[in-house]
């Protein structure tokens, strides 16, 4: 149920027109104008070449649809479909020039999005059977947050804070404005509505501590060692939520998670995670 | 010399500030707001923590600047740059909330084109000493197009066309429609202006020989052996250049350029090249 | 501390480039055209004609500062000020034409964010020496959102969730549609990030248990009674925060703030606070 | 006839749009998304709570088409009919998360524009019987003047220009910077083309003999009493259009009405009416 | 006095920049990046190659300053000079890559619109000594017609209405409608606010004497003969404001303002108007 | 084939927007809401009055569709289309507002782009039988270069680089930085991409013979006698692409092309060709 983008379809249209304009100008495909006639009709399929997870089909639908109103669409796989290589994921038929217009932009989006949704996907699987939640942060790509943190969930993850203003997020240049881990959530406790969480970032076991006396909705524990984070979750004892961050790789990762900690966050899932090979073939 | 960004100054303030308004919405840095005073100031280094190559300094020193037009900025060194772990890269002071407020965004698009510029330099130096030329393609990511193609200059790569209105480039699908290579050819050059460069791909040799009768500026090989790229060099004697593309990688790129072709493209650098890792230090 | 606006330097000049726009249109301010020689100089004050709390300063100075870089500025009083009749707010020097062409759209500005100031203080003072916070709500005017919740924070109040994006608002439909309370509440936790705030309404105690039961940040109390009110507190214990909401008014204000509430929210203070009375006078 | 909006479709669409995209935001309206199924249906009907004039349905239905357009609306009464408490205004059925994601931008939008429409009906009430036309003035809220004026129309009002492009007004300190009445009204009427209506400011009975004297289309009296302006109709006999304004409230319309003056002008209708209470009941 | 842009700054700015990103694209100026140093400085004028009017110098030095804050502009002589060849008109000095940029946007601008100012002028020149205003209409260039409008008084010209929304124009079509010239009149009349005036088109002597009957503020007489058009002066006998209009050329101008009309209004000096010749030439 | 508008749907429909938006502002068409009730139908056809070519009529049928989407088109004939006077090209049915309020939209966009048709139709015409290409240049009108460059297409011209950013021109300035024409194009070709085209002006026969040595794509030879042509066309012997520019009129561009330069480009067909007269006509 949570798989549907949440920005509004004119706000789909508008990025998914942006990246056409990008790639098309202000002369458009002249490659395509010049060599296939406008009657042309064409089918084409594109497919996945290689394993991965799905993100991202109603921007490249758009695209094929902004290109020209005359392309059919058939869906063969929503997203979060985990696809294996060879897999059909969306059939197109319509003018063969839209079809070749709009391939790029359209794949362009799949890709990224299916990318992420796959390395998301590959950090949930080795956590499989703890209770944590895999998050994203705000390393995203300038311009591409909300897409990617939809892609995020297609792989099976969650959203951590999407800007700086849906969530306090207090760390070390904060306190230390402020004079002290105390100080610093009673600031944020008086200056801010009730519908605010608070999240306080930790580096030591002491600093926990005197989180802990003052209260705090979410701790961020930072580049801690497993022993580090096992302490901590014993300490905190369900008052607060707790979320590890740092060098989260598929090695570690399920190490983390069995340290009993609630959230792990990652910045290489939108930041690096390579694009998903796929490909449109030309079926007529 | 071509190590400039070529977007004029106020797309790049555009593009900078759609990406702070994407990251402080409409409420803004609550937490900055209700921990650090007005009045605090603050300085901060931007500093390599992986080495690599830079790239989008401009975007990083916009950031601080559209959030405060009190932050002072001393550039530590300069797009394409080889940087070494521990580099210093921008030094920032002034308000310690401009500063607070804008790092992520400073980062996101710095990581961002350094990583790009950083993949690229790795296969310009796998086949240095050869006049073969690394460059991308439109495999990019939404929106980013124009940057991550400046990031490639810095990485000492050159640029493809920048999207279907700046060159011809006919695929199999064209030369269908028309009939055949020679007609497709024919069509391109009957129908467009004097200006526009003209590429054809071709996957065998016989493809290529119909090419070289009909005449085209640019050749693209796509996913051929080196064995067929070095008889297509031979065959071809100058009369177009040659674009190796398909399966780039760092281990086959150079087995690639000695093959004596002009040009090898990648995708790999645009669209799935890791963030360089980049860090931002409080000095006090 | 909290008092500056939220919005960046950028978007507060959008918002008032527009604003100018849709008043000056393609022609420009033709009288002052005709009838004001470019070099001719002036000083005007904007003064307060009733007394009120201030708002939106910068939004005033902006709309004089981008119709002519050359008017200089001086504030009498920063935002929150509580003004009597007759004082002194923002004086303007510079060309006469200027101070003409922006005085209307600076006062639109101005008068209308020192009413929701003028009539949240109000609300604020009547429960003066209680612990409840007035927050304003979503029933604000379109476009103007960020801006009026911006003057609530200027006159005393605080701010409830933003838009639909920030935090979780269960009202009667949805738990229609999830079956009971106690599923809507798990719905909500188990599809959505752990930054994320969730609040539910009630309307009478039997809910509220349920809701208690289960688990929630916060409860939204509608249109109960004092009596109910304080027998929700009663219940609740301080394991959720509790908001009161529902013709709230000057006179029933102080009687629900009593009952032990923590928060108080008013759809009045942002869709019908009137206009404050400023005005420009000419000083030479 | 004159009750159509003058926006554009598109115009509409694009205000509307930006409307939901405040309240949706990047992430859009998380608490539908996690609690309602994509595929419930449901059917609501908006009602006055108050009685009022009827004003803005166009953009009410905007907002819902615009979240889905899988949504049907059926207009139960027009803009301009006078509303009884209770009375049905707009049916909607179809997709239950639609109708939860418009309701609050469709209510504002309405609530605002009728409140204006029943604000201006109470005037042109008080004045029935007379010639008189009540009009607005640029005292509005900055983005939506265009819909108040609308609003205004559908309360019986008629508008003033709709900024400082489409007419001019002379004030007072443009008489003292072309050195008097005279030379004001001859400067305008030379440097403006001919399809402009010249309208000026007078305080006193001596500035409308010199006003006169040569000639304008309009004169505004500002804050005259009723006896002054019963002196002015006399001395005008017809020869300019006379415009009574200040301090106008429902207890005084009528006295000024009946001077015999053309034209009645309030700020007060669109900076300072208050929302017309209007709601959403679901009906299944 | 009234030779000012009717523009705000801002508002040129975004003209102006729009201008530039039509020119330099993504990829900027690839000519001058590739073969001039950043640090080359240079020095140009603007001249005229052929005599004319002078419109548009704010726009040719905002394109200069947008490219580079570092060019440093000289202006020869202002809007609404009249021209020799070989004339200096804006001297540019600065970096030489900003100075070649820039100059085609430049030169569009200035020579479009002194074309449009030279054009006029010599319709104004021809009618010298009598008292008619030239003036234009709405058959001006998409995306232009403001700065259209500003050149025709640049070259001694009057503005028309701006567009349908400042003022009413009733042509045959809108009289069919109503049923008569009379009931459209009175309609315009009954449904408008008072600031707008109202035009009415006639092509006979008959109807004119319809209009003049009911009354109205503006009469247009379309194509008819210098004969119609000195009986209509004289039965007009100056209760109305009478416009020729219709295959006004540089011949027949001064036959028809003989005839005693008020205004002439021609389509040809906006939408046909040749360029006017200017170059830049570098001095060093 | 190649006589689509090179726009996407979107682009075209976001340009006739702004062109509506620009005439109708705030308050929309008065004259048509205050005199035609919204229930008259009518039908109109637009005709050419003058002889010419067609280009634009896409942009006409939106401005239409735009207004309403009721109403109903019918394309009489196709962009390129040589027009008579009294030709059929566009019949429209619809409200008669609609009509009425498009109207002066559709036929400003018709007529320029027409009245480019017909001049680049005029000097095609004047080299029929040579294999001469008319082409375009950057001397376009700020805004609508992309409309103007499709409109030489229609009146069976070419188009020359869109802009700064799709081909080299190298000219004196850029040489005297480098040195020399040598330095010059070496300086692109080390710089560039393989898929950009460079051209380089010269002025003189000598100029031409160094650019031959060196080699360039295209050479234009500016302001040059018909005998300099002629030998400038025995040397290069086929070795680049000649272009030939400077006060090209219709008489004077036969004996141009009868040089035996490969391409003759044209400021005056985009900056100075006088509108195509059309009209449109009431049916009923």
């Amino acid at each position: 149920m949570t798989r549907d983008l949440p920005l509004s379809h004119s706000l789909i249209e508008a990025r998914v027109q942006a990246a056409l304009d990008e790639d098309l100008g202000d002369a458009g495909d002249i490659t395509t104008r010049a060599t296939i006639p406008a009657e042309t009709q064409g089918k084409a399929m594109i497919r996945a070449r290689k394993p991965g997870s799905l993100a991202g089909i109603e921007l490249a639908e758009t695209a094929f649809r902004l290109v020209s109103p005359d392309v059919d669409l058939k869906r063969h796989c929503a997203d979060g479909t985990r696809l294996s290589a060879g897999n059909d994921i969306l059939e197109i038929s319509g003018p063969a020039r839209a079809i070749l217009s709009a391939e790029r932009v359209a794949l362009n989006f799949l890709g990224h999005l299916s990318g992420i949704a796959t390395a998301t996907a590959a950090l949930v699987n080795a956590v499989d059977g703890t209770d944590v939640k895999i998050v994203c942060t705000r390393k995203t790509l300038p311009g591409l947050r909300a897409l990617q943190k939809y892609a995020v969930i297609c792989g099976g993850g969650f959203n951590h804070r999407f800007g700086l203003y849906d969530a306090v997020m207090i760390k070390d240049n904060h306190i230390a404005a402020c004079g002290s881990i105390t100080e610093a959530l009673r600031a944020a406790r008086a200056r801010l509505g009730h519908m605010v969480k608070v999240e306080i970032e930790v580096d030591t076991i002491a600093q926990l501590e005197e989180v802990l006396r003052e209260g705090a909705d979410v701790i961020l524990l930072d580049n801690m060692t497993t022993d580090q984070l096992r302490e901590a979750v014993k300490l905190t004892k369900g008052r607060a939520i707790l979320e590890a961050s740092g060098n989260i790789t598929l090695e570690t990762v399920r190490h983390v998670a069995e340290t009993g900690v609630d959230v792990i966050s990652s910045g290489w899932i939108t930041h690096s995670a390579p694009n998903l090979d796929l490909g449109l073939d030309y079926i007529s």
